[in-house]
């Protein structure tokens, strides 16, 4: 959205598509679960799915509906119950409270969305050429938005079913089964002046711009995410015990949390569980470890010997790989991992989907850095601190929604997302 | 309960036409609210509407369909999810987590209700004379239960209303309107050996016996209840600015949790509103204050120069008042207070209903107390710490579940229950 | 304090020498440790060593000498760095920060005391015969409330040294051994009026006031205080991990603080050992159980088949008792306990000194109660509220500030005070 | 340290003489304070001044002495007691319970100093030349940390003594007074691959190694730090009380904590004073604002439409400035800034002294970095996550202690160090 020039090019017939496409994604993502599901905020991190639904709705209303003048708000309260973190678009409800917000109930705030959509569709095909030029770039950025919050809708859900001491699953079908992987082999860069960020002549949001150099010390890449087994191991081998491991407030945070394990990992019978979409499952030694924060994907690399990669090193791997592998389109909502059979070849593997890939870098502005303007600009600048990047999507993200340049950031101690880790090392 | 003997003689057809209007009146308190609303826990006080529903009929299940041998339990994990506090029936989930419980659904939990009356109404009908006769006074006690709950259940919906920003009212229909109250006089009773407690000939909880004699010294009652008028002087002359009338860990709350008024009490251009079932109003200053904790109604009361009765002299007090007044079988949803035009007779007004009146005693055993058998004498022996005696029942207690002996307790500083006072003083 | 008539008649020669002996006392206490402890505020709930003596000379300047006209305040910011609660009086430094105030030092609160000391010298020699009529009273209260303080020092001071990783020693000498208890054996009274309270002719607090009568039923209670040995039997039959035994408020504090003995209890290598002021030892069996809360004397009465007695019944038993035993006079820092070569006579045993013994009553107004005038007001009256009542006295309670009507009070979570317990039951 | 080859080249006799200079160093810091103030730990950030006396000691026994066979342990507690986070060593005494170790006393860790520095000058004296060698390298190590920690020891003294009700002083004499500052100009430089961090031929701390090629984007930076008088312009125009100034974290904490200032600024009669260590004093306009967090800085930097510089944009500008300014050897314990008189020339004024300057950097790992072995190894690796680099050191920092590639780390919200700020901007 940075480069809007490029969006006159958009295609309205496409955009009406796209939008129709990813909007019901969204709905059928909730079809799933019941009202009273919908309504629960599981921990203040956690925002209850009826609470995305109607945000992502919002933004539609807000950065492009309220900009004409022959609307009328939909209903006046949504303004403030469904605003996220826009402060220069006004009040919010608290975070930590939507889990209160009892009214508009589930099928209002469906009633909402396709209100809503009805006039965004009117107005993509009724909107002057200037009019569609101007408003195309902020379709686009609530699209993807969309797709962010569909990925988090997941994550919540999965936090919601499992504080129910039912332990629910989400879909019920057979749990896929993972191969055994490829064994991990080390992809080596050298060091040199590399190009790092999105490419004006497509989507991409401000935090990926601009494209700018970076001296990159040589380095490898494992060629593939860790596994559940590799994962045990570690922790067989006393990892959570060992403070030498540990990053000084990734120890005292295991510490305070009495962490284990990852999250949702629990120990039946001497075996272990975790908490997935399909219901409580044993843990499959052959898929990619999930669940983990930045703190034990750090440690798990230090007791390795290795350390993770930063995000340039990252993308430097990335460059040559095609997107694609387990992401939303896929029939499975779990992490997968390689294949045994999977050819080993020039390229690692794994590089988009399954988890998302904690790396060394923390979350800051690239050199020349330029937030949007207006209130969008809050949509990322204001996190550049306290935050580690993740690269290469999840089984969650849409296909579509992801570039190799994508930067994804959470905090060093969230464990909620479906988030992994790939090691790297010096290349001496 | 604690007489069981006495029950032999209930009515089978009378207490099958209760168990049918107690029931149905539980659901028909829930009826104006949502599934959304019903699943909410506003505060870790505060219990789901839908666990209440839940919890009621678990209590049946648990305490008298379980002795049953043909029994199955309807859903196995319902016997942890709706035991609110019985360590002797088992595992408890966590009080504070119930707004977690999704399922059972809203819709599930009256299924669920539906079973067990239908089972319960066949034992009625179709159980010996002996197994009738050992099992009428658990009946007795889950009905009584069940109505405890019911004013629970809208204490508990008017606190999930309020934390909604929507400030949403569960009664459409209009607020009634208070009249001036009568004046304010006394009535006075001198020191003496008086009886206190049940009778044992009918139903009564065990923390009301055994009857025994306690010396009373000479006091005075007020005739009525105290008035959000009156409050509001209190408030207007810095009551809640001034350390020397209030208790040591009153004084702490309000500075801790910022009070300057009830709860619910909200200043909107100069004037006081507040949150009633029909929705935000403006307060009524004829209507009996209402919201209030100890501490306010002890500081409150010196600020009079008076103070708190104690539950010995509000039962002298309410010896020969027969028991009536706003209770739940009123058209009200709200406390609304006497009215100028009663007599000024014999006896106190408004004893019964509109609000339960704080007195200055602790919850402690009576002399020669004895706890019920089994689980349920956890039903009230455990609590006799920390909390203070309420008497004379408010705007939601249905009739029939008062008594003069009823000791209800909360802790000093609640102040979501429909809490109120009344003055008392030395006779000297 | 609240019958100053009587003081008329006290002799200025004894008062003087009272004062003297009092406040040396409080020095003589404080001797053995160092500055940087007399600095440590080891919990909110305590008050470091040098405070104590910093307030108990701010009461004697405060309530005394600042009523005089020539008196010049010593230095202006002790005005509030030293008043711990009289809202009357003006601002306080905040009980929960009295360990950050590391001036004045221990040398210079010392000449404080020495300074005031002077003064009130000064005065009790040269106050005309009016003024000190008027202000024996003061002065006498001034006393009791050091003697008060005494004790409170030696049980900070306990938690100060306990807190320190070294477990350091406050007296170095042996710890006295106790002998094998006397057998228990039950002590009746039967039911009737009893006058209850102090009497009017010589110096108690005001809410001991008034002498009143009150109808206590019939009862029995125990010849002598629960041991450890005896304690240690509940917890090895596992009293700490059996929810029914105890009140509801109790059990979330076993579980929420892991108590699994009394505080400063510490399991060695299959022995119980515990902080004591002459250092950590090995439990004593036949000493008193100390540092044991409410909610464990009411767990252990309970697992006993027993119960606490309540104040009244404690008071009409220690009727015909004199005054003394285990008290600050004695040689010993540690409870004690009944020897049994002791006679088992008429009386029970170690009323007095040893351990104080938690009773069943909340600590309430006595009927007809009035709070002293003024400041001094808020000496008791306010904390009437959540704490229970301890008679008895402790082996750190000096001999001449105890009275059979005196009533001590602490919340029912406390255990840092040296408290213990005494069965009673029901006479049937 | 992490070059230890360089160290052979030390001279015993000029170690010697450094150890006596920095030891004595620490001992006249503490001189001014009392017992008391030295024993307090105000937040659990602050170290009580005792601690930081005594851990600098246990540095040199158990890196050093330890390591000798004939050495006999001081006292063996102090091990665990003066620990502070190396988990290779062995248990520590919980950071935030430092202020509960009245023992040993002040006079007692004295006299432990002053017996360990006799043994090291023993050591240094007539140790071989291989052991000379092998532990001169620990000794820098010891000596620099040692410095270190006496910053730390003057930003604690100044938190104790701001949190005594008192404000005291910790120099009596007067204040000095800043200058106008020289009028702002930047320095540019343009993009280009630089080296950064420290040569292998002196000592540097692990962190700033190794020495290392980044591409450097092109960049100006301001010729100065940032005034008091610039930062109360913000303060007067609304900068804490407008969200779209402040990251997201950092809006969250303003609110959180009531942040309407620097850290020790207090309003008085509608001007602004602080905390110095010459006690509380108005606020010098032209003094450099200290005492800021990042946020504040960031927020700062945001509003004048400006950056803060990264920590490579730093090192870039100091490379040709020399060591020098308001640091620990100048007559000043406050921030003085520049002087309108200064030569405004090719160099930017302040790099050195006065307040440490957040850049935007995260401290992480160097490319190539590698732990320093053993328990050293803990000294800095293990802090690399949510913490943000400061170069250029304070009117606290020893001069020698300091290098260009110096990397100092807290947190983004902390605000009791000698911090402030100076902008940047980009290069266009």
């Amino acid at each position: 959205m940075s480069e809007n020039q490029s969006l006159t090019r958009v295609d309205r017939q496409l955009l009406l598509e796209d939008y129709r496409r990813v909007r019901s994604e969204s709905e059928a993502i909730a079809a799933p679960i019941t009202a009273e599901d919908a309504q629960i905020q599981s921990m203040p991190d956690v925002s209850p799915a009826k609470w995305h639904l109607g945000h992502t709705t919002w933004f539609f209303e807000t950065f492009l509906l309220s900009a004409e003048e022959y609307y009328q708000p939909y209903r006046e309260e949504l303004k403030i119950l469904f605003n996220s973190y826009y402060n220069a678009v006004g009040e919010q409800h608290p975070r930590s409270q939507r889990g209160l917000v009892s009214r508009p109930t589930l099928d209002e705030v469906i009633d909402y969305r396709h209100h809503v959509d009805a006039l965004i569709r009117d107005f993509l095909r009724s909107a002057s050429e200037t009019r569609f030029a101007e408003s195309a770039g902020v379709i686009l950025v609530g699209l993807n938005h969309e797709q962010q919050h569909q990925e988090l809708m997941m994550t919540d859900i999965l936090h919601v079913l499992w504080s129910n001491p039912l332990k629910l699953a989400y879909r019920d079908s057979e749990r896929p089964v993972s191969h055994l992987p490829a064994q991990l082999t080390w992809h080596g860069h050298d060091e040199g002046l590399y190009w790092i960020g999105a490419e004006k002549d497509s989507f991409a949001y401000d935090n990926e711009h601009p494209r700018h150099r970076q001296f990159v010390h040589g380095f490898e890449i494992a060629s593939r995410v860790v596994t559940n087994s590799e994962y045990m191991e570690f922790i067989a081998s006393g990892g959570y015990e060992c403070p030498e491991l540990w990053l000084s407030d990734g120890w005292a945070t295991v510490q305070a949390e009495n962490w284990c394990a990852p999250l949702y990992w629990e120990r039946r019978q001497g075996a272990w569980w975790l908490m997935t979409l399909y219901g409580m499952k044993p843990v499959d030694p052959n898929a990619p470890v999930c669940h983990v924060s930045y703190y034990e994907a750090d440690a798990f690399a230090r007791w390795c010997g290795a350390r993770l990669p930063n995000e340039l090193e990252w993308e430097v791997a990335a460059s040559d790989v095609e997107i694609g592998g387990n992401l939303q389109e896929s029939d499975s909502v779990v992490a997968l991992g390689s294949d045994e059979g999977d050819l080993v070849g020039e390229q690692p593997m794994q590089m988009f989907g399954d988890v998302w890939e904690w790396t060394q870098s923390a979350y800051l502005p690239y050199p020349g850095y330029r937030m949007n303007d207006g209130a969008l600009g809050e949509y990322n600048g204001k996190f550049m601190c306290n935050q580690m990047v993740l690269r290469g999507g999840s089984f969650a993200t849409p296909t579509d929604h992801l570039r190799k340049s994508y930067r994804n950031f959470f905090y060093p101690h969230s464990r909620w997302q479906f988030t992994g880790l790939r090691l790297a090392r010096d290349l001496v």
